[in-house]
């Protein structure tokens, strides 16, 4: 019986999510199919928290145990043969310690997130960005982003179905920055996130960029401990689950 | 009647190539049929050269002329409404010059190509890179590119089907360098290509990357002027029409 970590690139589009759904495929079903396929056992893979549909990852943590003895990296190249053609990339696999917990053991994930602000419609990276047309103040957005660090009571911005006990939180980081004449990049991270966490913070981000709120309000939106008073959730499909550290 | 110029981004996955078909759709059909839902005219768009199925755009420019009295911001607009779920956007309309021609025009187009360079297969990016996994060494591809510059007969590095008059062309600047850890970035620019011209010459830049070819070799293809000299056809959807000039 032996525990594996493995990193795992993949494109949300085609999926539900990370987690299990009765009625159409995720990332964990399809990667725990591989694992079905590989040894003929039926396993639970976790990683380091779930993410919605949709939504993108370039470096996601998770782990698994088998019974068949192997190695490490026909356990990658195993997986990464069944999984051609969805979408999804086994990255690296090692040996973990019986006791590693992907989701329990992390100290910091990082986000990024992709919003493309121009006027023309996205061909390339429709399914890679958050098209937003109106023209963003990046550095009003930089200034906003400074009221989220360190420790808060997110509330304001958790979904309605959030199950964490607490809404107090703490943002390790977060940068807003343009990268080149169309794309805004903003990178978040912290321990753990509430449900919807990051991209309602990107949705009010995007209010300061186009001069619906201003800089200064985030501290009143904090203060009504109310998700009616941030802005909406940005969409799915401009997030990234970037990296997990232990 | 006026003629209109127009700058296209387009994802090529899902489409045969710039030109019309008869069994599945183009980018030029399906531009054609978006002109043809605003203004009921059925006209014809010529680009400056055609790209092969898989290779995407990030900003062609094509041409063509209608009767309906407009703009060119409708036209863009309508343009995009009617492309909505194809991966083709219309990034910028202008009116024309009646003499002005995409294609004979052209002083300069530029390409760009992109190798991710890692042993796991892709998911972000499968469908926009092409994936080599041994270890390519960028210095002897850039000591190899400088071989191509300037004028030579490309015989050896054009499709049997190829169409032009002579094999004689002219390569105005190519460069090979490394993005990050896993993407290399081939830039080449040219007033005109033979058909496979950029991908037969990437593929035997690769050649030259993973120790197959040394550098100095690249004028011994030139000279055997036989296309079984130089390297294999590099994968279409890692090419991307970047620019063009006029």
């Amino acid at each position: 019986m032996t525990k594996y970590k493995i990193k795992i690139e993949f494109d949300g589009t085609d999926f539900v999510g990370w987690q299990r759904q009765k009625d159409a495929i995720s990332v964990q079903e399809a990667i725990e199919n591989a694992i079905f396929r590989f040894c003929a056992e039926k396993v639970e893979v976790t990683s380091s928290g779930r993410t919605d549909a949709g939504v993108h990852a370039i470096e996601q943590v998770a782990h698994f145990v088998i019974q068949k003895e192997t190695n490490a990296k026909t356990v990658a190249n195993a997986l990464n043969f069944y999984l051609v053609g969805q979408k999804i990339a086994i990255l690296d696999c090692e040996k973990a310690d019986d006791d590693f917990h992907a989701r329990y053991h992390a100290t910091q994930r990082q986000y990024l997130y992709i919003i493309n602000n121009r006027q023309a419609p996205l061909a390339l990276n429709q399914t890679r960005a958050w098209h937003v047309k109106t023209e963003l103040n990046v550095e009003k957005m930089q200034e906003a982003a400074e009221f989220f660090l360190g420790t808060h009571d997110f509330s304001s911005f958790r979904a309605a179905l959030c199950q964490s006990k607490s809404p107090v939180k703490t943002i390790d980081s977060i940068s807003v920055r343009k990268l080149d004449s169309q794309e805004i990049h903003i990178e978040i991270a912290a321990q753990s996130f509430l449900h919807h966490m990051v991209r309602n913070i990107v949705g009010t981000l995007k209010m300061v960029g186009d001069g619906s709120l201003e800089p200064a309000e985030i501290q009143k939106i904090f203060e009504a401990k109310d998700r009616n008073f941030a802005g909406p959730t940005a969409k799915a499909h401009g997030l990234y689950f970037k990296k997990v550290l232990y």
